[in-house]
């Protein structure tokens, strides 16, 4: 049993995840809990694993691991920012790990890169545990907050950010809001026109019905164009993620491909290829996004 | 503890694949086991799940689900004969439960589409659990023979085929010899010129051994060209698998992209898009292949 009382395949050297609603459940191997915090907010917990290296798991959800945590940073970060043609201000809502920031700050187009985490032991710990991750939390473009996302978005200047990163837990609390068409608008007031918000947006065969209404949100809410990408995440449920970016103002009509090509700096997923490919979408998701 | 004495994350109503060698484990919940058989190759058991519906696994490892199989046998079959000018004789090697037959006889060109599988018992559990899979077996240009693909393929008239899939399990017996150099010669010589070997290639982010050594076989084998493709596999390890294509003197220039999108039969995961999208790999893919 765990915490909620959900009966778990779990023995002896395993941290298992149980996805309850769509019964499955995936484990990794661990050889020790290395620590584990209460905050006011959830419940932290680190352990190093046998083959995936450090694993933080926030209420008994896998957030990262060290081997596999580059797909889902590297996803989140550089498609929005090739897409936009000159990102300079940039908000990350979440992200307390830090991994995202860290490859929003390689665009060298980049001024600031403003964090906004509610719950700094997040960022502590990733500092201690991850800290390949933080490796540019110092950078002088780089500010990093905690405080509520939702205010902050709510108080931001007008017209004063290209890209923001929703980098969030799943939609339930602390993060529900974050997931609403009352955050997308505010939103939309803080971007440029051009500017793009990009949103974890959890699994195409598992959850399709945040996906529909997460669409439905982002429009509603005065994006010109909504797009969503996917790409593997073998420690989420399903193994399959995606990320759903919005626009102000303009469509989706391509990316900055040369810069991309030839970027300065290396990445482990991404490329210029797998930016084309990430858009293309399977049969059945476009079709339940027409009706 | 399983059968080989390794320590499972299992309790109570769950199925659990253990991945020991990458220290990861995904579970299904299921309601009940609905059959077992021993054959002579191996043990085969069909369980009902809450949320995939029926499940099939052999000698504790999953061969599919009713839910996702769908992504495997589309990517199994469609890249391989939308690539080829005008596919008329297929060869299916192993691929027992029919998924990936039900796919290639989909195509009008096909005149001949013969599956060898070596455990008749899967091919008579899968019409038994698995019906959808199996609509199309009696179709006239179906073949099933319950035979030794390796000793198929060494008989086989030199220049006889346009296709061969390699639909296996992993490369331990009974289908180790699937994954040799020596197989794959055989295969060159059965394929016309122009012909294409597809074969499922594990999981890009655990066995890039095994990719790095199928490349290698391949291209030594013959072959004029050699490509991965990347597709997601919630229950399969890491839920992110591959399958590797080569093909006998031409390169892999393009695909009939017109045929592909006009189709006249239903897909739920493949489409022209989704095609072009799959066979672009990850950096360190790229890398790891290119050392």
């Amino acid at each position: 049993m765990n915490d909620t009382g959900i009966e778990i395949p779990l023995a002896g050297n395993w941290f298992t995840e149980v996805c309850d609603a769509h019964g499955t459940a995936f484990s990794l191997r661990i050889t020790e809990r290395l620590t584990e915090v209460k905050t006011a907010w959830q419940r932290i917990e680190i352990f190093n694993t046998t083959d995936f290296g450090k694993l933080m798991v926030i209420d008994g959800c896998v957030m990262l691991s060290s081997r596999d945590n580059f797909i889902y940073h590297e996803m989140m970060a550089h498609p929005a920012l090739f897409i936009h043609e000159q990102p300079q201000n940039i908000l990350i809502v979440g992200g307390g790990d830090c991994g995202t920031l860290r490859e929003v700050l390689r665009h060298a187009s980049v001024e600031t890169a403003v964090q906004v985490e509610i719950d700094e032991q997040v960022t502590r710990l990733a500092e201690q545990y991850f800290p390949e991750l933080c490796e540019s939390n110092n950078d002088a473009r780089a500010s990093l907050q905690f405080k509520d996302a939702l205010q902050w978005v709510k108080n931001a200047d007008a017209e004063s950010l290209d890209v923001i990163i929703v980098d969030s837990t799943d939609p339930i609390d602390p993060a529900e809001g974050l997931f609403s068409e009352l955050f997308y608008r505010d939103c939309w007031q803080a971007l440029r026109p051009g500017g793009i918000i990009v949103q974890q947006s959890e699994s195409p065969i598992l959850h399709m019905n945040i996906l529909r209404e997460m669409h439905h949100a982002m429009a509603t809410a005065g994006y010109t164009a909504v797009k969503t990408l996917q790409f593997p995440q073998p420690v989420y449920p399903s193994g399959w993620w995606s990320a759903t970016l919005a626009r102000k103002g303009e469509m989706f009509t391509g990316y900055r491909q040369k810069e991309a090509t030839e970027k300065p700096f290396e990445t482990h997923y991404y490329n210029a290829e797998i930016h084309t490919a990430s858009f293309a979408m399977p049969s059945f998701f476009l079709k339940e996004l027409s009706t």
